[in-house]
C-alpha cells in the first residue's frame, strides 16, 4: 500500500437532488478520501433563493405566507433528505460534517469554500438540480472559475446503467 | 496510514509553458497520486496549431518554409523543455507516460482522455498558455465541458509568492 499524505484536508462537497452530484461525492470519497484518514469531508447542500420559487408564480400576485411557508418547509425537506442520502454514502469516513446554505448555489459554494477553509472542492458537472440550473446557468463553470481552491469536477458517465464503476 | 485504492488509476495532467500548470501537476502529485502506487500519471503538452503562429504574420504573406521551419522547431524545443521540466516534478512517481499533442489543445486534450483511457484529467485554470488563450478562450471551461472523464481545475493561489504550499 503507498502512502497517503498526512496532513489534514477539507474537501467540500456540493449535494444536492440530482443523480450527478451523488455520483460525484462516491468517486470522491473511493479516489480523494480515503477510510480513517485525517481528511475532513464536508457536505453541502445549497437551498434555492426564494427568486427561484417567485418564478412559478405567474399570476402578478405575491405568495401568501402559507404558501411561502410550506415552500419552505417543503425546500427543508429536500434538504434533510439530500444530507441524509450523502451522510449514508459516506458512513466509512470518520469525519464527515454538514452544512446548509441559502441562496444563489454559485455565490454560496464559492464563498463556503473560503469559509470553510476547503482545500478542494467537488461536484458534480450539472450544476445543481434541474430547476435551479435552468434560472442559474451552469454552477459548475462558475465555480470553476470563482472558487479559491481546486474544483474537481465529476460527470456521470451516461453508458454506465446505474452509476457503473465509481 | 490509511489505504488507498488498489486499482490503476490513469491520472492525465496537461501541462503547457505556464506556471499555473506546473502548480496544478504538484498540486496533483501532493494530493491525487502518490509514491509508489500502481497509479500512472501521463503529461500531456499540446504544441499550438498553425494557426496561432500564423496570425503573428501580418502582411498577408504566406510563411516562407524556412521560417515555418524554424517556428516547428521552436515549437518542439518549447514542447520538451516543458515536459522535461514536469518530467523532473515527477521524480517519485514509478509509472510516468509523456505524450506531445498538437493541434486546439481544446480539443486534443479532450480526445486524449478517452484515447489514453484517463480515469481523471487535471489541468490549471487559466488554460492554456497566455498566447494561446487569447485565440482559443479558455480551455479549462471547455475540458470541463466536453471531457467525458472528472476533470480537476486547479488554480494558483494568488497570495502565495512563489508557489506556497502545495
Amino acid at each position: 500500500m503507498a502512502e497517503i499524505p498526512e496532513n489534514e484536508r477539507r474537501i467540500l462537497v456540493a449535494v444536492d437532488e440530482g443523480e450527478e452530484s451523488m455520483y460525484a461525492l462516491s468517486w470522491c470519497l473511493k479516489n480523494l478520501a480515503f477510510q480513517n484518514s485525517k481528511d475532513t469531508l464536508i457536505l453541502l447542500y445549497v437551498k434555492p433563493p426564494s427568486t427561484v420559487y417567485s418564478a412559478f408564480d405567474g399570476t402578478g400576485y405575491m405568495f401568501s405566507s402559507e404558501i411561502a411557508a410550506s415552500m419552505e418547509k417543503y425546500s427543508q425537506q429536500v434538504a434533510d433528505s439530500v444530507i441524509e442520502k450523502a451522510k449514508r454514502l459516506c458512513n466509512n469516513i470518520q469525519n464527515v460534517e454538514t452544512k446548509v446554505g441559502h441562496g444563489d448555489p454559485r455565490d454560496v459554494i464559492c464563498e463556503m469554500t473560503q469559509k470553510l477553509g476547503a482545500d478542494i472542492l467537488v461536484m458534480g458537472s450539472h450544476g445543481y438540480g434541474i430547476i435551479k440550473r435552468a434560472f442559474l446557468g451552469s454552477v459548475s463553470n462558475h465555480c470553476a472559475q470563482n472558487a479559491k481552491c481546486p474544483v474537481l469536477i465529476v460527470k456521470k458517465p451516461k453508458s454506465t446503467a446505474g452509476g457503473g464503476d465509481i
